[in-house]
């Protein structure tokens, strides 16, 4: 029967998570609810404030220094959200009952700030991720928010923070962004968060995935899987992460970086790691193509780097003026059995993993079923189309390029 | 083929999660580190003690009023576990990049405390939920420890505060006990938690799910799944509860009371809201069964009340002496196809969920693909098997009839 029998007419499944339904849930529901407003921020600064890392210092391994402050924000079902704050940064404290310990109503995001080389400090495309973190939002039943006043808060937190934590002496580093969502109303009952805090951190974090041997990734078995047809895959919440960590551990107590997660007995590639993955490959007719998994299935996450890619390559590797042959650009389902096949038939190029943390990510080799499948990285540390890739994005995170991607955010460290 | 060709010989998975994967866990990978040892409890009485609420409290709906104390106990990758705590009940401090607020580092129990009318306080099979707990922890990457230490750390809080919180004045109540474990150390790195708090709270939570109508169960749709197979359903970790709240929500606004789950194409009926689900029917050859889904997939919670009830069902129905007709227990995949056949045809005898938060819950409809079916009641408000049931665990909670799953607490309101 078709979904549109099961429910009543008119009523859109709210798992469908269109584009409607996020836009009715902001919208409909509660509108005497006040809404997330970044114009009612207040500022209160540490009195203690913290000693900037070394940038060897170990402390950084650890992702868990954050600088001096950080944004948050209450919302109750109700009265909607109360006035955002920039505080001292600091522990949160939650009640031994509260939703997201017990419930996993959690979702977050990934981003970085750039310090660039011309002095100035800018996000990537942050609109993106704060859309994506409304979706998630809403799947995971915590509230919705107007993305545009999330992406204020977190240029008020780095304009306040950036100078110091990221100073100009520093350009082509980075501090990484977390904005999360968590149900932190005390209650055990099973049922939608009748309270949540949204908090915006500013972390130090290493250079992962960039090692000159390439990653190794080993591939999932028969018996893990990290997302399924009708799930959450496409959502940032927590519950995609906590259950692939054991497989995790083990791919890495086995040498290998992550997991190549594949999907279905038909072995579909999905994602790498926290990542997404490209092949760059010759069709059996000789056509060049970089192809990756599909959004469509909601398999995958929708990640702001792998729509970059996408996009930056369809502009520039088309037509050969690149100084690399011309490519085309696909996303479509394809199986380790179509990727150990164009590794023995000579017709892998390359594959890379991309993401917010790992970056761009060569790939050098898969295990699957117990094989070692190489990956060529042209005779070096990546391959070409990577590194091209690569490339287009440092220039535009660091101030290399001017593009629309590349937001400088306005420094004013003063409250 | 066959996993054990994907697997270096010798070595399971970790995913398989066998009962040799947990002992490996257990006392394998890190034996200088310190184990759970309930015999270290340190004891630090509350100096503010609270008020116990009047049974008609409206706190008590809110689920989140807790008794006088707690136990915490902090584990570390390097360490081990410390001395676990009996302090007073309060907020827990996490800091901000805490793993359990972004990757859903994090599993539960669900029990209950039983105050019985011959003035002792019970738990039920509480090794059941303890050694389901290291099963939980296991896989979500937190970890092992020795279940009966638990146990007898459980046993612990309630012998303080069982008195008070729990008075012998109020035989017949219970109050909810809620072991749980969480990623707590900070550090977003996407990893095995470093560190890990274990706790144990006593909660007031209300009498759910005994409608005198029955409940009302909305079938999942086709664009809605719980879990899967190789997944998690069998755990209990939160990451499988936030993902339903939405269509629980859905389900709540629509009249229903909880999401009968099923799962696949041929729509496989596997549990009903957070609780596993029975039905009682006779076969078209004339035989009365009790079917509940099995637990070889991997997709359905092994249940303590399902497996308490299957276990006193083989035992007490099998040959008419109860009282009622001899039934056959049987535990086996069956679609919603075969439910709804069955309710055309006559052959529904009644069907309830079963689970810790709803008890045993007589169910009068299913709503499936928009068409709602009638589930008979006996004429009355429960199912002649399920009111029978529920009685004989009744009896066994609350010290009715003595019998090996109801475990007496010694109380000692001196610390």
């Amino acid at each position: 029967m078709a979904p549109s029998a099961v429910t009543p007419a008119g009523i859109e499944p709210a798992s469908a998570l269109t584009a409607a339904a996020v836009s009715q849930k902001l919208n409909g529901s509660a509108p005497t609810l006040r809404p997330l407003d970044a114009s009612k921020l207040t500022f209160s600064r540490t009195t203690a404030p913290m000693a900037v890392p070394e940038l060897d210092d170990p402390i950084i391994k650890t992702s868990s220094q954050g600088t001096d402050h950080m944004i948050t924000c209450k919302w109750t079902d109700t009265s909607g959200w109360e006035a955002p704050e920039l505080r001292p940064y600091g522990n949160l404290s939650l009640a031994p009952t509260a939703s997201v310990l017990h419930y996993s109503t959690e979702c977050f995001e990934g981003m970085k700030l750039y310090r660039g080389y011309d002095g100035k400090l800018r996000l990537f495309r942050p609109d993106a991720n704060c859309m994506r973190m409304l979706i998630s939002a809403t799947r995971i039943s915590l509230p919705a928010f107007d993305p545009e006043q999330l992406e204020i808060l977190i240029k008020q937190l780095v304009a306040i923070d950036g100078e110091k934590w990221l100073p100009k002496s520093r350009p082509g580093h980075f501090l990484y962004l977390r904005p999360a969502m968590i149900g932190s109303g005390a209650g055990l009952g099973v049922g939608a968060p009748k309270e949540a805090t949204l908090f915006v951190i500013a972390i130090f974090m290493p250079v992962i995935g960039s090692s000159p041997q390439g990653m190794k990734l080993l591939a999932s078995r028969e018996n893990e899987v990290r997302a399924w047809l009708n799930g959450t895959g496409y959502a940032k919440i927590g519950g995609n992460y906590g259950p692939t960590l054991m497989a995790n551990s083990e791919a890495q107590s086995r040498g290998y970086d992550q997991i190549l997660w594949l999907y279905g007995e038909d072995a579909r590639v999905t994602e790498a790691g926290a990542s997404n993955f490209f092949v760059v490959w010759r069709t059996r007719e000789g056509k060049l193509q970089m192809t990756t998994a599909p959004l469509g299935d909601k398999i995958i996450l929708d990640g702001v780097t792998r729509r970059s890619i996408l996009q930056l390559s369809r502009e520039r590797l088309a037509d050969g003026t690149s100084g690399l042959e011309a490519i085309e650009v696909v996303e479509r389902n394809f199986t380790m059995g179509d990727v150990a096949e164009a590794i023995s038939e000579g017709r892998m190029v390359e594959a890379f993993a991309a993401g917010t943390a790992y970056f761009v990510c060569p790939v050098s080799e898969i295990n699957f079923k117990n094989q070692a499948l190489s990956i060529p990285m042209a005779g070096g540390e990546s391959g070409e189309y990577a590194a091209m890739i690569k490339q287009w994005l440092v220039n535009i995170m660091y101030g290399k390029e001017d593009h629309e991607f590349g937001i400088v955010v306005e420094e004013k460290n003063e409250l």
